[in-house]
């Protein structure tokens, strides 16, 4: 049994969203337990308007709620009593394995890494998110938890990332790319050119591929693409808005065209399908890999079947014991850092 | 009367879709001299098979080329006759007002840096690439030309891009963004930090509307977007590989429904006009901005339309007497960076 301990008050759609989320993944699965956390009336409500397994859905009080827009470490500093503290804290005494929460992504960060630390043989905790190519899935690592990263750092992304990638997306022998200016072995910036020294002493603990260009994200070339924390979040976030208009673009072309119902209705079941792979409200969380516990962040528009996703994703990183896995493979790559640490 | 240096040998489809280009562009202005440089035979071959305004288009040999996949500066030194080389003599003997060059980007960059140098008050050149969304244009600078960037490079870009906008693609006023992962101030690198508080202090010579997220690119926040030639290199390809992407995956899904014949045909029409708002095949050339000279670089991918739309930029630019109006304003901010230049 893996005990869930959900930040039920971050979100845009909080706690709304969150609860109808956690009814659906308990309707799913009847291995797991779901401990509520935030305001407890306000939570109620929402439950009282469902049928739940209440047996294995709890409700833990926290007063206080941290805003999307609240810098994260002075929120956690004031506001004591917040939900997302609490659930880490939850995690932290062993009442509960893993946090999900589509609260300000900062605070979930900086309250894990500081509560529960990191695995032995990680310096700093990243973001893992997954882009979805022709069905397969493309991991990206850090998008915005560590925006200064050292080749180390990268490396070890590079380990979390394709183990979580194999363990947790099922994808076999997960070749990782480092995200680059070019393919050549000397372009980029003194990080590129040593990370990508770095990934290659580390073969064959891993698969490295080589530097990689951001169209690879696209391309399938690789299942896993390494970059530092401030250009990985600025990829995504470009590729959000670039969808996101795109979608938008073809919308208004459609529109455009009158009396063509039924090509409209075909056009609109494509553009869901679409939708499902890039969108974070549709697709579930992105694991913060590296903290001393299963933490997953989700898109704070994120609605109930993408929070029910990333519980199961959650789920899925406790039971396969993903992050013993991860000090294994940190272990035996260490030797390699010594020089570079 | 303004006269082009095309390199007539760079591009995956050269010469022919340059040659091609040229004979198009001279049909649609009176105005333009056209050197068309590279393998005289080759070019000529090309030529024969149109009845081109020839009183208005000449070809200068150029023995040699550089491949796209040629380590730059390496393949200048090496190739003392290449395209590239050439048509930047001839702006800098006088001969010509701008390079127009669908070549390897680092060797035209390189080429024209060296041969040409910079602008008065400005330290690097810089490439800038433009978005359309919504049919307005987003100008993003540097895509490339330069990784290694100072506050006071991203201040200039800030400069010329922003005239560039003006002048060339009509937007009056344009709102300068600082890419970067959160719009608040202190967010960031130091890099970004620092470049933040420049754009402030050269207000109002600028309009700086302060950090944007990758997103703003597709969002209308801003006219021009500044970050250093790495992180805009990766937002490039990373935009382009999406796009790509997005088209094959409703060219997939429109496939699947078979039988829709007028539906299909309407959503080619829409896919193309879609394809027209972000590919460099056809969207012609990036500016590299900072140069003493106009040098326009194009997609390897560039079909005529694209070169013809790139030649036009650079007529444009060169009529707006653009690098004047970038070294008067440069002189007037200068003081400002004396502290940190």
């Amino acid at each position: 049994m893996v005990t869930l301990a959900v930040d039920a008050m971050g979100g845009d759609d909080a706690p709304r969203e969150i609860v109808k989320g956690v009814v659906y993944a308990a309707e799913q699965s009847a291995e797991t337990q779901y401990l509520l956390v935030g305001r407890q009336a306000a939570i109620e409500a929402e439950l009282s308007q469902f049928a739940p397994a209440r047996d294995r859905i709890a409700v833990v009080e926290a007063p206080d709620v941290i805003e999307m827009d609240e810098v994260p470490v002075e929120a956690l500093k004031r506001k004591r009593g917040a939900s997302i503290t609490r659930a880490v804290g939850l995690v932290r005494q062993g009442k509960a394995q893993a946090i999900v929460s589509a609260g300000n992504t900062g605070a979930a960060v900086a309250a894990s890494y500081m509560s529960l630390g990191t695995l032995k043989g990680i310096r700093r905790p990243g973001i893992a998110a997954t882009f979805y190519v022709k069905e397969q899935p493309v991991v990206i690592m850090d998008v915005g938890a560590n925006i200064h990263c050292k080749p180390a750092d990268l490396l070890r992304y590079g380990i979390m990332a394709s183990l979580y990638a194999q363990e947790v997306l099922g994808v076999r022998a997960p070749r990782i790319g480092l995200l680059n200016i070019g393919e050549e072995e000397k372009k980029g910036i003194a990080l590129t050119r040593e990370t990508a020294e770095l990934f290659q002493r580390a073969e064959p603990e891993i698969a490295f591929v080589g530097n990689v260009e951001g169209d690879a994200l696209f391309r399938g070339l690789c299942d896993v693409i390494i970059c530092d924390g401030f250009v990985g979040n600025i990829v995504l976030k470009v590729s959000e808005g670039l969808a996101e208009n795109v979608m938008q673009v073809f919308m208004d072309e459609f529109e455009k065209c009158s009396g063509a119902g039924a090509a409209l209705d075909m056009f609109h079941a494509a553009l869901d399908r679409f939708r499902w792979r890039i969108d974070y409200a549709e697709q579930g969380g992105a694991p913060l890999l590296g903290v001393n516990g299963v933490c997953i962040v989700c898109h704070g528009r994120s609605q109930a079947r993408a929070m029910a996703n990333a519980m199961r994703c959650a789920v899925r990183m406790v039971q396969k014991n993903l992050n013993h896995k991860i000090e294994a493979l940190a272990a035996r790559v260490t030797p390699l850092l010594a020089e570079v640490d």
